[in-house]
C-alpha cells in the first residue's frame, strides 16, 4: 500500500485509528474458547464490527508467538482475512524486529511476503544495515521505534547522544538511510509535548502513536503537535477497544469504543 | 540451566563453541529437499555430528519465521530434539526481541516456556521494563545486545551518551535491573579491542560473541581480552560450520570445522 492510499482512506473514513489486536486467551469472552481457533474468531468479530471506523489493524506478534504453532496459525488466518476482505486496511506487524543484514532480510520476507503485511515495527539499536533490508521492499513501510511510551524509554532514548537525545539522533540518522521515504516512526502518546521537536526533524512522516487510553496519552494533545497536512498520524488503541466487554456482545462494545475515538478524530480532522 | 552447569559442560568438553543454526533452504544440500521437513533433517544431522564439540546451539529465529508455519514447526522440532537428546546443551533463541512489559512477558513465555529455550537475545532500546520481564524467569538467561558486529553498530552503539559510549551505558544500566544475574551480553568479535573496557564493567557475565570466521573476528584476540576465571565466553560460528560442504557428507564436513575451533579452544583454555 502506498502512503497516498493510506491518506485517502483516512480522509474517506474521517479516522486515523489503528486497532491493536493484542489477543489474549485469558481476556477474550469465554464462549469463544469452545471454537477451534478462538483467537482468529475473536479477531474476525472485532474486525467485522470495527473496520469502517479504523484505517489500520496492528496484531502484536508476541501474543501469537506465545501460543506457538497454533498462535502463528491464528496470525496467518487473521492477516489473510484482512487482506482478502478488507484490502483497503493498512496492516502493521508489531514485531519490533531488527538484526544484521541477511537476517533482517529474512524477517522482512516473513512479514512482507509470507504474511503480506503492509508494515512492520523495527528496533533501531543495530543501525543502518539492520534497517535498510526492510526499507528495500517497495510498497511496504518500516515503522522505526523512536520514543516509546514505557518507563524504560528514559533509560536510553531520552539520554543525550552526539549533542541530542538518542531518539532524535535515531530520527535524524534514519533519514539518511536508503529508501528512507518508506519510514514511519513509533512515538508514544504519553510524551505529546515532545512532538513539536519531533516534527521539526520529520515534518511529514507518519507516526504510529500507542499509549492513547490505557497508557494515558491524550488524543487532542497528540493532534495539536503531531498532525500534518496529510494527517501523518496513526493512533493506536488496543485494550480499550478490543476488551471493552467480555460478554457475548464484545464486538458491539468494541465498535462503540472505536466510534468514540473516530468521532473525536472526525472533529480534529475537520478543524485541521 | 544454571550458569554453573554451562561452565561445567565447557570444562568437560574443552569447548565454548556455539553453533548457529541459520538454516536456509537455498544453502542446505539439495538431496535434503526431498525430505518432509528438510530444515529439521539438516539441523538434526548437524547436531548429531557436532554436539560433542560445542556447548550451545543458536537457531536464528528469522530463518524459521521466513518459512511461516512450516518454519515454526521446524524450529519446534529442532529445540525438542535438542532438549530430549542432548539436555546438557545450552540453547539460545537468537530472536532479538524487546517490547513493553506485558508484551515482553509474552515473548519470554513463547521462548522460555512454549519452546523451552535456555536463553534468548534481546534488544535494549526500550529499557528496563522491556528487559526485566525476561530476567524474571529463573534458570533462564537473557542475552542483551551490547556491541554488535555489524557496520550499523557505529550509528548509535559507539556514540557517546551520558559521558560514555551507548553500549557501555547499556552494560552499566542493565546491571541495575532486577535479576541482573541472569544477564549475558552480545559483543561482536570484530571489535575485540573493546573487550578490556567491557570486562571492566562486567567482569564476570558470559558474552555471546558472533563474528568469528565469516565476519572476520579472531578467536585468540577475543580470548586474550574476554576470558574470565569461569571462561565467560560463548563463541558463535554459523555459516563456517554448517555450510562447510553442500555434499552428502555435509555433517562430517561440519564436524571437521567444529573440531578445528574446538581444538583451538582447548589450547586457549589450558593456557588460561
Amino acid at each position: 500500500m502506498t502512503t497516498q492510499q493510506l491518506v485517502d482512506q483516512i480522509r474517506k473514513k474521517k479516522s486515523f485509528l489503528c486497532i491493536g489486536l493484542d489477543t489474549d486467551l485469558e481476556k477474550i469472552p469465554s464462549h469463544l474458547l469452545e471454537e477451534e481457533d478462538p483467537i482468529f474468531e475473536f479477531n474476525k468479530a472485532i474486525i467485522d464490527a470495527t473496520h469502517q471506523l479504523c484505517v489500520a489493524y496492528k496484531p502484536n506478534i508476541a501474543f501469537y508467538e506465545a501460543y506457538g504453532l497454533k498462535g502463528w496459525k491464528s496470525l496467518e488466518r487473521t492477516i489473510d482475512y484482512l487482506n482478502k476482505n478488507y484490502p483497503e486496511i493498512f496492516t502493521i506487524a508489531d514485531a519490533k524486529r531488527g538484526d544484521i543484514g541477511n537476517t533482517s532480510t529474512r524477517y522482512a520476507k516473513a512479514f512482507f511476503e509470507e504474511l503480506s503485511f503492509d508494515s512492520i515495527t523495527i528496533a533501531p539499536y543495530m543501525g543502518k544495515d539492520s534497517v535498510e533490508p526492510f526499507l528495500a521492499f517497495q510498497g511496504k513501510h518500516t515503522i522505526l521505534l523512536a520514543l516509546t511510551s514505557n518507563e524504560g524509554a528514559f533509560d536510553y532514548q531520552t539520554q543525550i547522544i552526539d549533542g541530542t537525545e538518542l531518539y532524535k539522533k535515531v530520527l535524524k540518522t534514519s533519514r539518511t538511510y536508503e529508501n528512507s521515504k518508506n519510514l514511519m516512526y513509533v512515538v508514544g502518546a504519553t510524551k505529546a509535548e515532545y512532538l513539536t521537536a519531533i516534527r521539526e526533524i520529520i515534518p511529514d512522516n507518519f507516526l504510529l502513536v500507542p499509549g492513547v487510553g490505557a497508557q494515558g496519552g491524550s488524543l487532542q494533545e497528540v493532534c495539536r503537535y503531531g498532525l500534518t497536512k496529510d494527517v501523518g498520524l496513526l493512533i493506536n488503541s488496543s485494550r480499550g477497544i478490543i476488551y471493552a466487554s467480555d460478554s457475548a456482545n464484545f464486538a458491539k462494545a468494541a465498535k462503540i469504543e472505536a466510534e468514540k475515538l473516530q468521532n473525536q478524530m472526525a472533529v480534529l480532522l475537520d478543524s485541521n
